[in-house]
């Protein structure tokens, strides 16, 4: 690839095929490659996904070569008559296709190597359009290339994603590398939990932020996060006591702050981590998140003992309740029974008014969300909404934040 | 929204936010939306991610105003600062944003029904373009509307793939069906379980299907469809003797069919659905799922009277386990307990051969997927590959296809 030193490059992802524009699949392709070149440093201007229409890919081309310095395009390279990129970029940028036998040689050899005789619709692999850039795949049978247009280098990608990640680590990453000028700007992420988007807007306007950082949010049903994407100018000192004074006053609501080269945990890995290091245990029953507390442990077995689901009936008589009382009082009551009888270091036992079924849609539950600790026991009477799996993840979510505020000393 | 009446209409999906183009999340909304779209008979040409930066978002909304019938927009319609679809429909179309009180209560009783009260930079979400039509979102606070300019009418979406979804089907669905003459090709969608797609494939190639049939395929971690796009031509006789001959291909892999109208099953709803009608209930110890399966079921507590999970250790001393025979009559002898125990009509019991921790990665284990039914003992002994929660996920969907095969007096 020829060397070319643009600062703060633009990068376009551009996506081949009728799985991604019918929606049969999720473009994951474009999500994976934009992270990797965010991290370099690009700025990642557009996602494009067309069809496998010769026309719809040659109008792409041109409109990409004509705003952006580079383009990642997956898709389009495998030997079915659908698969049109080499002939694209023939017509696009008029630079007629021309046979290798090198090429054709390597998918030969790739076919060899698995015993297996290649079929003759693989020839078509080895065309390649008159100043292309060849780059071995050694995961596959279609030959990626780059090609360069005026000021725009595009690189061509199989859309397999494991040949394509393989591809861009092996060979693509050192060659953008070596003919972009990168300074990648320093992200922070921080994970809250119980705040939602437009609290913490308001928090962070109460702050009257420097202009070295920009503010970004992410909602998941699990976590909302706070992007602070810092100037590359910035001092380590400004960036720390920024940070420093945005975490201070969101206060318990943060669960974790990580960068770029350290992912911040999720909830469940924090309440994990926390318990494995004190070599504690837990047993939980799940009258209201049904199994998805349990489900959601999977990777850390030795933290959960045992996990329970039955109908309020049954546990009653189970448990020998004494259910004249309020639910409050039941669920400690039957907190400390679990501890006790299943011997973990901590019981969660969760409770809901309707005590039987979560309704569906908008009707509020009052969720006695109880945690029996080796100090005592902690509940937090809390409301769940929306439909009934937003109200199993919400309780479930729920049953980990109360671990994690006893685990972090945090107020209740 | 105003009547149009385009035959075959292109539609183009835009998806704003950081979180989509810096690769943070795979743009599920996109492929949703596609699906949704083409069973309803459109065109999908493109799909265009861009960031929250205003000159990006006015760019895009007029290049596709210039090209498409219609476009569905996600994302952008939040409180916050970085939240600007509202103003770039302002500024790419000339239509000045004006305020509305109806919303603005509307948003205040949604943080009212859930006893909060709504922050300041909420308000903006009243705005409006001049022009639009609003439509109330009862799943969120984001107000959706519509903007026709020109040929082109938009429908803009908030990102939240919850709201997004409840929105589309309880609104837009039904009036993107008025505004434009839909001739939806028929499709036929045959759902599967325990068979991969490259079988399915080698099957139907032994059937020498007519060229009125094109064929699809999707695969989820729960099933595996396959998809019949008919010609609008066929015959309703020539599409059913089609269907059938492939469902009698594939056999009891087969759990459900739907079409457009009547969306199949999932595999869950399909033992649900027999079991309610039945009055039947379960119980299930989740030694491999951990809670996986109960958590599945959430929607169908009837069905479900009780779900354990915990290690074996504790299992074998509960239940007095007689531990030196093999595991396969292990779990036969747990399951008839379990039954008498729970008083249920059938018993789940799932144990695999490291007895404890899933191992991570590809090394496989050997699943004891057991059922105690009115009529005896059935049991399948299967192979879980892959990543922990691989093997969590598909364990749980053995147990929900154990019972279907029961339940639909299918083979072992």
């Amino acid at each position: 690839m020829d060397k070319i030193t643009f600062i703060n490059p633009t990068v376009e992802i551009f996506s081949q095929g009728e799985e991604v524009i019918t929606g049969q699949i999720a473009d994951t392709n474009a999500a994976w490659l934009s992270s990797q070149l965010i991290e370099m440093g690009f700025k990642v201007s557009r996602h494009t996904a067309v069809g496998d229409q010769l026309d719809a890919l040659v109008k792409l081309l041109k409109e990409i070569a004509s705003r952006s310095d580079c383009c990642l395009c997956t898709g389009g390279l495998g030997p079915t008559t659908d698969d049109l990129t080499r002939e694209a970029v023939a017509v696009a940028f008029d630079a007629p296709l021309y046979f290798d036998e090198t090429a054709l040689k390597n998918i030969q050899r790739f076919f060899q190597k698995r015993g297996k005789v290649m079929a003759e619709v693989n020839r078509q692999q080895a065309f390649f359009p008159q100043g292309a850039t060849q780059i071995d795949n050694l995961w596959g049978t279609a030959p990626a290339f780059s090609f360069k247009f005026q000021r725009c280098l595009f690189i061509f990608l199989p859309g397999v994603p494991y040949e394509m990640r393989h591809l861009f680590n092996a060979k693509i990453k050192a060659s953008l590398m070596t003919c972009f000028s990168l300074k990648p700007q320093p992200l922070i992420t921080i994970k809250t939990f119980g705040i939602g988007e437009s609290e913490l807007q308001v928090i962070l306007n109460t702050l009257n932020l420097p202009n070295f950082v920009k503010i970004g949010f992410r909602a998941t049903s699990d976590e909302v996060q706070v992007k602070l994407l810092f100037n590359k100018e910035v001092t380590a000192d400004d960036k720390s006591a920024l940070i420093q004074k945005i975490t201070d006053k969101m206060g318990d609501r943060v669960f974790a702050v990580g960068n770029l080269e350290n992912n911040a945990d999720s909830l469940v890995d924090v309440v994990s981590t926390a318990l494995e290091k004190n070599k504690q245990t837990l047993s939980a029953i799940e009258s209201v998140s049904q199994g998805l507390f349990a489900a959601k442990c999977v990777g850390h077995t030795w933290l959960l003992s045992s996990s329970f689901y039955t109908h309020f009936e049954t546990l009653k008589q189970q448990w020998q309740l004494e259910t004249e009382i309020d639910l409050s009082t039941v669920a400690q009551q039957l907190a400390k029974k679990l501890q006790q009888q299943s011997g973990a270091d901590f019981a969660l036992v969760q409770l809901h008014d309707e005590r039987n079924a979560l309704s569906n849609n908008n009707h509020p539950h009052l969720l006695y969300n109880t945690l029996q600790t080796p100090q005592g026991i902690y509940q937090q009477i809390q409301t769940l909404n929306g439909s009934q799996k937003n109200k199993q993840n919400r309780a479930a979510m729920l049953g980990f934040d109360l671990l994690r505020r006893y685990l972090q000393q945090k107020k209740l």
